[in-house]
């Protein structure tokens, strides 16, 4: 059986309704304002939000198993317990607060607060006028605000307990993220002067890895990373295999958090967009995995496992920004430059004695800027001004916001457990249960 | 660009339809009424089932992972074996037999055989009359089937022989959960008295856990665990990540789980339920980890990251007898009273020796319980004496059966690997093959 | 609640539509040519190629963990970057020109490029004529090709050098799979003489275990494989839990890769047809793990978890190729020979002394003929002749323009990696990064 007739001809249609003949003349000339009835763009719309929701909240499996890969076998059972905590705390503080300040009803506004708590609609009970069920856009906020706080806990493994940790992350997805997702999604100043940041490149990732940044910066690197003499200690991560697997589903993930991001699927034209996004967020993944290989193989002769891995997460935060205007080619090169970013930054951080366990700052930060700043590149109505003011005024948000939190938390409980506990690992004081017990050296 | 204009105004769907302005009247006003062709309806419904079968039939693979993970590594490659072995078998067994009991076209019954063996429509047909495929729904049925036969294999591990342990879920599978399906889903008796169980708190969850039980009361608990001083060796898990992973795993499956047990999402009223299931479901896991981890934290200065993940699963069963009536806020109560369970639990196991490996009876049959008792809180049709009927009765009935197949799988081939094999593990001498040959010690 | 009223009887659609009971009669009477309009049908189909595109992407991790899993430790990260390397390059070579080549435009010919590259539509733009969305169709088809690739990298693990076998992966995934699509979906003589391979047991599956068994036999076995003794060194894999996991992804997968080869849900008939599949699907690969378990058990005493893993897998690939014609029970009886394959298969090899790491041959190669072969048995309107034809087509083609390949590789830049980097591992020598560098010994 043929596949596909022609994909250029008309024909492929009547191929595949080849049982039902009469169906297809009727079908075969939808065109991109096709209206579908409004229960059934309803329908559509909605679900795309709850397969976008339920692979964007997959992806917080994906950080807890590249996190739980590279760090160290004696902080692995802390890093899983940090992961599953953070999501909960997230959809708990969305819930109580973040979305409300996220989507307060303003235009062009800086802050305010809808009203709370957000209320969700009865059973059986449809949204009229919204074309969705606002639950299932609830639950895709959600899980990106999710994603926010899943940035930091790579960067400051290791090193951070666990209750200081859980307090950043309440204030994290409670009141920092939301106000900047306020600024640009909820119709606030950011999104009046024509800044646009389709999925997140700034509002998640860049948001994420702000934060990440001054964790890194307040807390301080993990003992003996840099010693006095300016030597670099190397700490391998435990599992290259999970960081493999964690990098795959993040990948997959990705589909939903670019996909989902068209916000509709209910005309052909939405679900034609969908598809593009698709394989645009796809290509320039791929991209990036091929140049932090050859980069890396160019570079040290060895084509370095870690570096591919977050050469492909580095590609997707870069076409985030702006995962549909640009063709297929255009979405290889911003992801291939996406993917060098860290083969680049990494050493640079190091040099700077800004100890990030996973590379987040490059891939979600860096890489996030860059998407960001490379919109105007495809989509001609973006300025690039507005971009670079986005850029800008989110790290200076979320640097002044998340380094109070910081410092207060250091002032006050403290941030590290002691150094004989680090040295250890932070699995036996913190949690009490060693990730492998039967086999790890706990070196 | 704004992502969402006001979530309380009707402007929404005006901005998203943006490129197709004409569209926006026509699809702004549906309601939950809101009809869709039959043929979309019905495409509709058959790919809820569709998707959350795949969403489900994914969980055998989150406890696969959870019960290698909690296990020890000398035990690893059977606890594999037994899970992928038991999803297969649990798919033969639900063909041949078991849909046709759990269907038996009675009203108000105990046992039935409907038509042998399930007839499934041929190539191009549809199934005029149901609303959906046939063949979707007996999918989506089929795994739910596998669920329950997984709950069981955790807590029996790491000291019953494979082939007794397959005999077991051959029964369970082909006999007894149908028969239980049959009183509810199927129209029997507990349904005509009014008894409610969306998704299976009790149906799928209970019914593992009690099998569950009388396996552990049958064969005994592992060799060495309760010493006879009343002491209690701890046999800590080989792998945190990958029961973090299965815990994960299980957590998005469970969006199929519950959500697709609305049946139809060929309306906006049904589509909008979905989406508010998906988010009570969310919020119930959520719920349970940030009360495991503070009951823990509190009582042993240490949050346990084995009991955050119990916590999270326990959430999640509780809210599956009723994940559509609650509010958010009940719906985070429901699941943070099902976090509380394992830590009560699990020690309660322990001094009365019921050798539970993962702590699937707390987190299966105890929230189970507290979940389907819970429903008649935030749905009033529900009388809580039919709950309490119906928690009794699954108990009954599946500890009567299950009893018998135990204790005649004892009297006969024996359950029990010798003392030798066990301790050496069951990896040697039922599957020849090291889960890690290279690594692990195998204490 | 009673979950479906009666089965045999047109009721349940009257008990789901309960709030709205006034849509129950309007609903009700759907039959296999139910028209929708006509862009709800682009939605639909378009939906079914994203869905089933994301699935079959997950595959990519399913391979990567399987092989991860059946690996020593020493060359776990290589076998980790070898598989999102092959994937990234795969969607670089298809949209460069791998998808050109598959799908030429001609009928009946043997190989043809069509316009280049490819061009896909711009925002918002629809695709009229083809009844869905091209982009949506060009990633679904892309990952296929991801996948081919995938099979050849588990059999030539541990003694490759990646820049050879990334060579390798070029040419297979941008020309060599490419025209052997091109015969069959591509509508080319293959297609044209009445052969039949609904989604790929020999279009992928064949493609890739030919030129899995062509590297096998051009690069050799891994050192001290076949001693000159006769004697065969057993090298086990270094974790069973993640080629557990592995083959689970894998099966989740297939849903997509075999499900949404129907390539349109558009209409009640279709979507019944989607459904149809993925119940055989499922079924083959329980058959073919319960086949294999028995089949391990009977004939060694024990039952082999690796078997089952490839009887799971087997079972799928032998049902790839006609998954829709199949009653329930004959889907069942052709994935459990699939799973038989592999256990009768992997000896023979050893005895030829032909070292496939991870019993791709076997599962996706054997079971992959077989599985083509067996479609005239529910398909009446496949001829026997046609099949053997396409059988025989692509092993000839593939064995040689892979053959070619390999040897080039071979006399030019070298495939091995020196004696002592092997007995090293291939991590220290080609990435730099142990897998696992606190616990494995390396053996």
């Amino acid at each position: 059986m043929k596949r596909i007739l022609f994909r250029s001809a008309p024909l492929a249609l009547a191929a595949l309704a080849l049982a039902e003949p009469a169906l297809a003349q009727e079908a075969s000339t939808p065109n991109a304002a096709q209206a579908v009835s409004g229960g059934t763009g309803y329908i559509f719309n909605t679900l795309l939000f709850l397969i976008g929701g339920f692979l964007v909240m997959w992806m917080a499996a994906g950080f807890a198993m590249l996190e739980a890969g590279l760090v160290r076998s004696k902080n692995v059972s802390v890093q899983c317990l940090k992961n599953i905590g953070l999501y909960s705390i997230a959809g708990l503080m969305f819930w109580v607060i973040g979305y409300s300040i996220a989507y307060p009803g303003f235009e062009g506004g800086y802050f305010g607060i809808a009203d709370f708590p957000y209320a969700m609609q009865g059973v059986g009970e449809a949204d009229t006028g919204t074309g969705y069920s606002v639950a299932s856009d609830w639950f895709f906020q959600m899980v990106f605000c999710a994603t926010t706080a899943s940035i930091v806990s790579g960067t400051v493994a290791e090193r951070i307990k666990i209750v200081p940790f859980f307090i950043f992350v309440t204030l994290l997805t409670g009141f920092i993220y939301p106000v900047i997702v306020s600024w640009e999604w909820g119709a606030g100043w950011l999104d009046a002067m024509g800044f646009s940041d389709f999925a997140g490149s700034t509002l998640v990732h860049s948001t994420g890895g702000w934060a990440a940044l001054m964790g890194a910066l307040i807390i301080g690197p993990r003992l003996g990373r840099y010693g006095a003499d300016g030597k670099m200690a190397v700490f391998p991560g435990s599992s290259i295999p999970l960081a493999t697997l964690g990098t795959f589903i993040l990948w997959l993930g990705w589909f939903g958090f670019n996909g989902a991001s068209q916000l509709a699927m209910g005309t052909v034209g939405d679900v034609s967009d969908v598809s593009k996004i698709f394989v645009n967020t796809n290509m320039a993944a791929c991209g990036g995995v091929v140049v932090a290989i050859i980069f890396t193989q160019l570079r040290y002769g060895k084509a370095d496992i870690t570096m591919a891995l977050n050469g492909a997460l580095a590609g997707l935060v870069a076409i985030t920004a702006e995962p549909l205007t640009p063709n297929v080619g255009m979405a290889i090169l911003i992801g291939g430059i996406g993917g060098a970013l860290p083969v680049i930054f990494v050493p640079i951080l190091d040099k700077l004695k800004i100890d990030d366990v996973v590379g987040a700052i490059p891939v979600h930060l860096v890489a996030g800027i860059w998407g960001t700043l490379a919109v105007p590149l495809t989509n001609t109505e973006v300025p690039i001004l507005a971009q670079i003011t986005g850029v800008v005024a989110t790290g200076v948000f979320v640097c002044i916001t998340s380094g109070i939190v910081w410092f207060a938390l250091k002032a006050t409980i403290g941030v590290r457990p002691s150094e004989e506990e680090e040295m250890a690992g932070l699995d036996l004081g913190e949690t009490g249960i060693e990730a492998y017990p039967e086999f790890a050296r706990g070196t």
